[in-house]
């Protein structure tokens, strides 16, 4: 575990890097918008979903018996930086004040509150461009037609079927005290997993894996998805303020159905568990290589922030 | 005239018709965000973006003594669709009450008004995630890398360097009575301007267009972008409510800097002049099939709405 979270840090300065050197900076009229940006995106959370478009690619290759060239792996790096921007984006969005109003993220304050309402939304706006920018550079990737594939699925993955679609369900349906657990599961399904899901789907782009381990390589990715959502749901719960960066107990507090409120908190944890393992069976599936995601299948039931 | 604004209105016809065919629908858990997607982008607005798209895209076929044929007219409509779902994405945005607090828009509730604040947040991020799906569909766009090369334009155009950015700085310093003509200038060729050469540029892209052919009509689309938001100025102060489908007054009213308040309205208008005639010699240079980018070029001077 402690080498796995060497490795995610590793992973995430990385990516910091990418963020650093290309987010654009500046002292012109609109320089509060690269400050804005780069607050959001730049030194916090955890980077996941760059850590998994990462090892889904060194898996691919491993069970194709090829080692990552340098030149993949850059370009894994390059997805997976826009792929944390459009996360970011998506924070600083919930958190306005017409979202979930919420004044911290990631232990400091919420886009909104550091700078200004109107500066938010637009650091949200402007990082979800910057990605397809990033996505649709030569100089990043090296193939027109996998810029093109990542940029369709991507688009698909955060668009009004996925990622909004599942934050538009959320605002206006997950404080029905009505919802059951399908609905509440399509909505985290759309809200939290297409993004997630999405880390392995370009990854299998980018390394060209067949269709078969693409397939597997999803499936593992949606189960972590939802794993790591009912972990949140008993963090909410039982976790740390200090740890988790942004205020707890949220659910209690606004009466939210949740995984943890609705199944209890064992089911939910045994929940998770299963999800964690149908991951883990998924890609012990191909002999080779698969320690780096099965530590993150585990690490998702198994952390503390 | 009138058959420039018949055509006009047969392109946004058009527009329209790809636009209710592609855009979801539902009456699911998130059909209240389709409902808003559709409600600021369907049925509203002249379409001019993506008319300027088309008539591009035309116009270098016929200096290429090549007719338009109907799979490449059909990609031109696909990302002009795109762009006004950009185009009415940052309209969204721009109504909310954090930036210009506007409650009408194309004669209509704005759609923070007519939905609410965290669907029209939503509906803005679903169109311009939904606009790189339709850019990134191969059935759509057929060559992968003029998917790619579009889609990169594009976000450039529409981020932190571009529409975005462009839209911050009108937020930050718009209203600071030192403003200058140079920083109003700025100011709009970033705000609305880089989403209007982004059409030309892209048009360049889908029909092959030469490096010197791309440059003048990317160099014609920034003047007619120009005499397009100081006509609007004089709009603004001269026009008539209804016919505008938005307030006026606004500037007089927030005692804001605009090109009318800062040159007078004779210089202004003069200025547009002079923005249209540039753009008319730009594209007469090549000798056949200008006369709809020429009445586009008045018509941005000599419109009432």
């Amino acid at each position: 575990m402690i080498e796995f979270q060497n490795m995610l840090e590793k992973n995430s300065k990385e990516i910091d890097r990418f963020l650093d050197s290309h987010l654009p900076t500046g002292n012109g009229l609109n320089s509060k918008l690269f400050d804005a940006m780069r607050y959001s995106s730049i030194n916090g959370g955890k980077k996941i979903r760059a850590y998994l478009v990462l090892e889904t690619g060194r898996f691919i290759g491993a069970i194709n018996n090829k080692t990552l060239s340098m030149s993949k792996y850059n370009e894994l790096i390059a997805v997976g930086s826009a792929i944390e921007a459009i996360h970011s984006y998506s924070l600083i969005h919930d958190d306005l004040p017409a979202m979930d109003n919420s004044p911290i993220r990631r232990g400091k304050a919420s886009n909104h509150i550091k700078f200004d309402y109107h500066t938010a939304i637009l650091a949200g706006d402007g990082l979800l461009s910057w990605a397809f920018q990033i996505i649709g550079d030569s100089n990043f990737i090296y193939n027109s037609k996998k810029r093109s594939d990542i940029s369709f699925v991507l688009a698909k993955a955060i668009g009004p079927n996925g990622m909004v679609g599942g934050q538009q369900a959320d605002m206006d349906f997950a404080k029905h005290k009505s919802i059951d657990l399908n609905q509440i599961e399509w909505i985290q399904n759309h809200k939290t997993g297409a993004l997630i899901s999405c880390c392995s789907h370009v990854a299998s782009i980018l390394l060209n894996a067949s269709h078969d381990q693409k397939s597997n390589l999803i499936d593992y990715a949606n189960h972590i998805g939802l794993a790591f959502q009912i972990a949140d749901d008993i963090l909410d719960l039982d976790g740390n303020e200090v740890s988790m960066g942004k205020p707890i107990r949220q659910d209690t507090k606004n009466e939210t159905p949740n995984f943890v409120t609705i199944l209890g908190k064992e089911k939910a944890a045994k929940r998770a568990l299963d999800e964690s393992s149908k991951a883990i069976n998924l890609i012990q599936k191909f002999k080779q290589g698969s320690e780096n995601l099965v530590s993150l299948a585990k690490y998702t039931v198994n952390r503390n922030n």
